[in-house]
């Protein structure tokens, strides 16, 4: 059959699926007292050493996950397309520092000095210069990095490529950096994995936890667009959302690790994150036994509270962005309700103990 | 509070969402009578032009995608990036045939010839080697890659960048390429846009109709994981799965578009591939007036049927991989129901007209 | 082969898509200056009249969707199910008042008093008893609820079943209404059509703006669960969220209509909820030509800014809950750029025009 | 802003999200030799017991999950609304009988005794008239259902509120049951819940294995639309598709169940399931050490193997609908790989083996 023949040009298909124009989601996490809460990946890679995609890439995903601060560190000892493209250890950082400035996005310039175990892997952030890392005594390389300023991360300090057991373990050679000072973070995160006893490493040694998604392909492929799971995030508390305060805030330890539903850090950066998100509301109703109130969480984290007293839900389950009613004997209006948090992992075998109070007043 | 310490080692965390081991994904559009359709995309790009993704990419996606036939056709006159990799304009054949063959993806040799209009751009398929392409001459350009046996691809032609009114037309050189037998298809869609007249071209110059993602990005960015819509595809109708076959049927003008939930191409592909998809149920109530009777579905292509008769739905809508029961007049238990199918497009102005034969026993 | 033996009991799965426990999305809606913004449905119905689900449902999806307000609008003058249920007009209400009030939802009490064109049907909002309205003289029924205190709602202008054309028509009965004040509001939006002529009508009678679901099927079956779009809703300017605030809001045509992607409403309604949806940051990059800044919407409603002037982006979309970048031309640091918002709708082809300032410091 | 006025008449918003017209989603689960693989429920209420939504939506929810057949089982001692619904044991099927027919979905008469502990729930299947379970002598009840030719379904025998424990019991009654011929099957999967003591239960006394939604509210609200996971099923292997054979089917234990990502069965059904369901084809690319082959999964069920032979991979899983590539050492190209399917149930502690042969030509 014959149809109006209104459609002889070239047409575009502007369909809200297949416009990509960089929109950057509002991610939803509380800042503390006294600090910006900025999120942050410190660890991904690019054509440059054995990742897939342009640099450039980088900063359009972090812009639209929502992050703050990106870190491109390709390995220094590993280019695996080396035959194609000539080694260039600053070459992300020069592709991509005037863009990331248009995305008003912190870009780190950083670089993976790769070697076997120990020590492994290790990420120098906030470099000048990528080059003066390429030393094949170790210990160089990091003073090399260190006399830049730089802030060492030890890698997946537990994965069974290099660590068979999964077991992350300090050898001597990062107690000897540690002594120095020129190791100041371990990831507790890592692409798929974790490490539980990283989060008493670094208590233990006032290092920063760190989370980070050591992402080679594009994110779009390993954290679909608008769809959960985010992909993993180092948490930093700083005074301001400037890469100098970015440093500062990682030498301070001030950071906490958001992966999945879980939330990892210790529990001075973590309860109030907690405190920030939840909004009890006083009693809606009531009756001589029981109270009804609501609580609502506004962050994008999901709450799962557990162990609760008797005469209340023994187990409240928050959602992202959500508010549960919650019904509650009539002593509650006044005493507070203990729970913990089953999500918010505050040391080895530890999570966060909270206190719901119900206000009296709406 | 404490829990239990049985977490102390690196735990990998396997979730569906995370789990990104290569699945394909089933493609369900049917053969035709003496043919089987393939799915193929003759139009990509990495970063040895202006792509963005490392070109072994573009194989782990086309295999997920379902895909049968990929092109990798980037810019023989346009390196974005050779201030940092160096040309070679077979670099990506070269780096990807050993995958294809182990991902049984048919991996056409391809590459753009990219001018300005006329003649635009036009890729060269099934080439032996892209260097030979190179030249300032446009017609020896052409010739060079005709002598390798290449199917030559008149890409976007209503491209606004180069043809400002959106009108693709055939300019003078493009109609002395057609009298050599040096231009075969035309691209009717490509990346968001299609051109309608595109379809009258290709039938009165006997050339192929082609529809291409001409993706720079990654396809998980553009067309997110298990969300539709797919990424636009040039169906081949070929005489078996091979790489000489898809030339064969290209040469021959065997292909239709499908693009969103559009088919575009001409009524003999079209149509079989619809009733192909389509299955008929016998009445399984009925009542001295009417009979209700079941549609299935069983492609990828939703249908859109409008225009009905009398007595029966003017449209009846079935989606990709449903069913629906119809309601009709008992006078079609022995008559066919004629309908028109809005989103099989089969020419200017022109889609495709079927009937629906209910048969008379189960 | 033999699997630990470990799973003897019975097992509750407890998946996040199977937990059903009522969590209550937060909707996104500004409050504007003076007034809380409301999210009300006043149109759904039960088992009581036509609809297919008992009345304790209404208050659950009114919870999960994160609605202040649920009117149960049974017909009285259509009981579909009587053969089985006896007829109750207040059934719905007895039923759920409990329930709302432990829920926090705002129930109104209501009923559809349902007649041939005209005067069609109209929705008693705020009613004591719905058997007062049954009252084959349609005035005396209208008049038995305006005893009451109930706020008079024209459904539905435009529907095809009793009004073929589709057009929206003010009958002689409805202006008699109109001039008692015994006509308070307008159906704009109903179910899935909306209707353009209402605004102005409204406009000029002094009436209310009301768009709802007039639900009759599960709510998630219509708007499946945690997927756009959200059902059509009234917003409501109230001065505090109680129901006599409701009402009072209602008489004094304090609201808009948010259907889909678009908001529909008066200017002195829709230009607050624009601007405190939207914040507009200061330049964070600039030159000596351009500067880059960037808007952040707040709220659920994307926002389609079109027209835009030139030496800026002629269209901005900004997502719900998202960021963009803009770049613009330097003088744009101190004059503000002027667009039209394509989906707020604020009268009979008239859109919103509004001023994004880009203030001069962070 | 003016905008066109060419919207002055009310809009019909057809999009796909809203569209409800009711579309069977196809499901692919193979027929087994000598039988066809019907989708059945044969637990679910309505307003009519202590169900939330009017019986007829159970028809159009059956036919939207692609199922065959459903039975509605109001509870007969159990009418939560019988203050404003009177008790009419066969009013669900009276008022959907009619539209089932329509609908092409096998409508199964039935009714749930409802009983404390010992001997529980249980559902009467195929009965002809519900009136007659009215008996407050249990065992006359269940005579009066055998007496009609019903098959008599033990409904969670592990349901926490009647069985602490978990732990399914025959218990004596249940004994004298099964000996007179008038206990014939067992739910394995209720709701949320699955019992695996029931395999061994069932296999020792020769009874069917069951599983079933139970649902009380819309289906749409528990598995929503057009996600994953479809509510759980009684897979029945009936000689034919009808109301007969599927009855002859159950008596004969010719069951399983699909739940979640789960098959349970014996062995006789499911693996002549896991081996339709899977195409193995013949290596398409090879070495002198390697081959590389495609599986491919048809069915809707998705397939994780485990325990895989040395030279081939550990673990393959296979998605629903989709295929992966296999590389193994080339000694499988003429022996099969032995796998145990992990979430193929066929007994207490017992898993489906398979072997994968690889055929030699393609």
């Amino acid at each position: 059959m014959k149809i109006k023949a209104t459609t002889l040009i070239a047409l575009l298909l502007l369909t809200a699926t297949l416009q990509l124009a960089a929109q950057r989601q509002n991610l939803n996490i509380p800042d503390i007292p006294g600090y910006v809460t900025l999120k942050c990946d410190f660890h991904s890679h690019t054509v440059f050493s054995d990742g897939l995609v342009w640099p450039t890439v980088r900063i359009g995903e972090a812009y639209r996950d929502g992050l703050d601060v990106i870190a491109i560190t390709d390995h220094i000892e590993h280019s695996r397309h080396k035959d194609y493209i000539p080694i260039d250890h600053n070459a992300a950082w020069k592709i991509t520092r005037d863009l990331a400035s248009e995305y008003n996005i912190i870009l780190v310039h950083g670089a993976e000095i790769t070697r076997g175990m120990p020590p492994g892997h290790l990420n120098a952030l906030f470099i000048e210069n990528a080059d003066s890392l390429v030393n094949p005594d170790f210990m160089k390389a990091i003073e090399a990095a260190v006399k830049q300023g730089a802030f060492i991360q030890y890698n997946h300090p537990g994965w069974k490529r290099q660590q068979p057991d999964g077991i992350p373990v300090l050898y001597p050679v990062h107690l000897e950096l540690i002594a120095k000072g020129w190791l100041n973070g371990i990831e507790y995160y890592n692409s798929e994995e974790y490490y539980p006893l990283v989060l008493e490493m670094c208590q233990k040694n006032k290092l920063a936890i760190m989370g980070n998604s050591d992402i080679h392909i594009a994110i779009s492929e390993k954290y679909p667009i608008a769809e959960y799971p985010h992909r993993p995030v180092t948490l930093v508390f700083a005074k301001e959302r400037t890469s100098e305060s970015v440093r500062e805030a990682l030498f301070a330890g001030r950071t906490a690790v958001w992966y999945g539903d879980t939330l990892a850090g210790f529990k001075e950066f973590t309860e109030p994150v907690f405190y920030n998100s939840i909004e009890v509301k006083a009693p809606h109703s009531s009756d001589d036994k029981t109270i009804w109130f609501e609580i609502t969480n506004k962050s994008d984290i999901p709450f799962q509270l557990i162990n609760g007293p008797e005469g209340a839900p023994e187990k409240i389950t928050i959602n992202a962005r959500s508010s549960v009613i919650v019904k509650a004997d009539i002593r509650f209006a006044s005493i507070p309700l203990k729970y913990d948090v089953k999500n918010i992992i505050t040391g080895n075998g530890q999570i966060l103990s909270v206190e719901i109070k119900v206000p009296s007043e709406k």
